[in-house]
């Protein structure tokens, strides 16, 4: 039971990182690979391939611009596909989340919002909690330490 | 296993059915509710206590303009939970997808396209498949007729 | 008589500065509160229902993104809810402001504009002073003050 | 203690008709008058002042594309005054929403959704509420119908 | 020396179809085919091997949405690949002319503007004239018809 | 015959300074005035009819946001008015340009580009030039050395 | 002293219709032309010089989509140029009127609303009125029959 | 066989300097010039029949803002004209591609992404492997070591 995290380019990796960071705190194992649906084609239809039979049960994908590598990994995997859209230099993500989320009926991409690497993981975590129990758990510790983290945010309103 | 498919109003049946349609033709139980994330916010969270007693694994959420009901449903639930943007009479959808998949970290919503209930539906088995693979192989022969009908389709030049 | 003012992090505290300074600079007693819509939703409830025992009025809800607070408040009140909507990082602030001002007919936000802090606070303001009109003369005041600093403004056009 | 509602041509009364309704409903004492902030700026001015001294004591203001009508009148009164975006015919209320809500700091309104006319008059009879807590039985009463009607919407699955 | 015409669904046929009347028109030879980036990708893979070996020296790829055809094509083949966005019901084209355009460096897809099929053909008989001179003279032909069309308008003021 | 170039900060200045200076380089007569349309309403007004006094054929005005300022003083005068759009921090300009062009019908006002101050005083120049034919001639060298200045660009392609 | 009121395609005749019975109204001679910007380049420049010589004091284009028939009158003139975007098929007017108001700074177009037709004609005869003092009363006339018309609508509340 | 790359302002350069560094990397004959559609509409149009006597083959033409600089050569040529938006500093290229690429049907421009520079110098090149089929081979080239780069870029989990 693994989590294939999959994006095109080694400069990608600084955007992804709370993602590794989630999937290393959960335990959750878990591949990195570059791979870009344009410039590899064939080695990343290899690769999802070779990632079903050594276990991989979700993907994500993080592309930015024309982002087409989740939907093109939806169209040779029936698992699911959790595509995380990067924010572009020009367009803001406004290119990528679209490229991602409006995906042709038939072929669904999970989309989570632009640069939102640490929901990818989260997301994927919850896919996998439905096979596993005892992520959920650990998810209930997360969302505990999260909201202990909003309630004990004190501000001072003197400095003002 | 079940999945529950939420949304605010019964208009938004039309915009749902195909999601029903694909649930139903894959032979998995679910349940539709009405519910609005601003004018039942206790009931909706009375429900999502009883749905995931009541073996609830996925929730898909529809809605449409400043699109609350998926984040909402996913604070209160570590199950994954898909947001259906519905296309909005003003913004196109603009709205609705962007008050959807922008979400803030730690509580992701897997968001499909605009007014892709089908999508919806078949991410939602995707995930079930997880837990239970003979959906996997449903999913196989869902992709296959996709498939044919595409390739089986004939274009009359002559006409043109 | 109180106004209510709402963020989701505390990393928020700058972009809401303006708005304390004006409540003070006005002698309206707030309240300022780190909670969050989806990670301490029961707290924010819980949040809610005191801070209406304890004379709160108005509040005002500062969020970003996939902006829901202030709509998840005002489906739990009756009193007024001012949406200050966040620039976000990425998409600038659109995704905010559509999230907080589409809400579905039957639950009002009171929008204003992106990090518009001020004008939140002085919305909030003029909706007190419907019930206490000693604020309509600082009201007064702040418009004159704010017009003599148009008008005293000097343009030297010889540096240009 | 009433509401004025303003909109700069009578083909507008269609799409505020709902707030009409609404404050009826409430019995909320208004006036509808139809004023420009471009075609007839001086009789907007001098209604304003005569507005207030008949005890107006908010204002709603529709207005569509450049829609500068509630900026106008917030510039002329120190009451709140709610922003209603009128959907335009080119660009859907985009130029709408962003001209009515993206006002200067220190002359706030309060904008709601595009077409959102129910909601405009809801917020000011909350306004109002602050004044005369009579009205907030009334809201109270508004919403458990609002919430009935979510409630006792049927859903009929065996058609689809 | 052929053209390939290539789109995702035989509903997409009328909006190519004045795409098919030029290259009838100037008597290049073409074909049409309904194949999918997504639901058909090994089909669409060998076609392209295919069509290249047949002649083919230009793709047009017709799509809409998160419209992946063009470019994915594009990471198939050496030849050129003209993208022409498909208005999408919801989002009006934005997605599909976003997601065909912002092609990553190393990878382009000549777009043209959204459902101008005509413009399609007529860059697709633009690059062939690079190849076969005596197209260039249809080219000429083809500008100098549509200029007198301009010309000939006539415009009757009276009816006015 | 003199142009007046109302803004509503001084802060603006350097936004506007190369249409004075344009203004200046054509020796064409001209005053600089800090009026907000929310800030100083009564104050614009009176100055727009001194200003239309003392010859003042053309006004300038350069708003940000929800940019009123052109479309009030278009509805206070008949001269023409030119909108400058100025880009606001949020919406990168999107709001400022809407909210001066779609004016509606009736009070139009001639916008230029975001940001675009020396074509707000060119474009003023040429309305002066309708009446003081001198300017046309200088109008005419402007464009010669404009010509020029992109005829004597010296391209160094052995540095790339 | 004469307007030219230029449009790609006698297509959009309606469109402008409203600019036409304006000028007629005021009895400012005006002349039709059908030229497009990239069909006919080589009569669209050959009229401009025509019109100039013929009288013609400003200039009207018409355009939609990438609409450039404003900005290419503008390079080839030193008379002010009003652009009109037209609202396109698929983009509403969002390309119209980004690319006739983004000119680079040096050649301005006055832009005005999208299908502001009314407003093109209206700002054409304030430029005019620049030169011929008789249109000043002629523009007066019509903002108070337009004002009239605002201040006699009546809105008869009890249909509602 | 030439290509010829165009553009408005020497300050582009730098956005187009990787297309000049692919174009000399294929050893490709290429010309560049700065030419304005707007400053210099005489020289562009001389220039462009001088460059297809020289051998020009392809045009590429940069251009931001209201970028019409692509179509007007469109209009003067049959050869393929590839447009290059370039990021404008305020709607960071959302006018510069739609001002491109929304060209009317019969004068196409082959639009790549924006600031993709690489891209139109790999498009062009693509054009002319039509004529010249050695390019084939030093296009599969770089294809291959683009691809190379993907498949050894390195990641280094430990550091995250």
């Amino acid at each position: 039971m693994k989590v294939a995290l999959i994006m095109g380019s080694k400069s990608d990796i600084p955007l992804v990182e709370s993602a590794i960071r989630i999937l290393k705190g959960f335990g959750v194992p878990f591949e990195v690979k570059i791979l870009s649906a344009h410039r590899t084609p064939d080695d990343l239809e290899r690769y999802i391939e070779e990632a079903e039979k050594a276990g991989v049960r979700v993907f994500i994908a993080a592309a930015g611009g024309a982002a087409h590598l989740p939907g093109v990994i939806a169209s040779k995997t029936l698992l699911p596909v959790i595509g995380l859209p990067i924010k572009s230099k020009d367009l803001m993500g406004f290119d990528s989340i679209l490229s991602i989320a409006q995906m042709p009926e038939g072929v669904p991409v999970a989309t989570v919002g632009i640069n939102r690497a640490k929901n990818a993981a989260l997301l994927a975590i919850q896919m996998l909690a439905l096979e596993d129990p005892s992520l959920l758990e650990k998810l209930r510790d997360f969302r505990q330490r999260q909201k202990e983290k909003v309630l004990n945010a004190e501000v001072n309103l003197d400095e003002i």
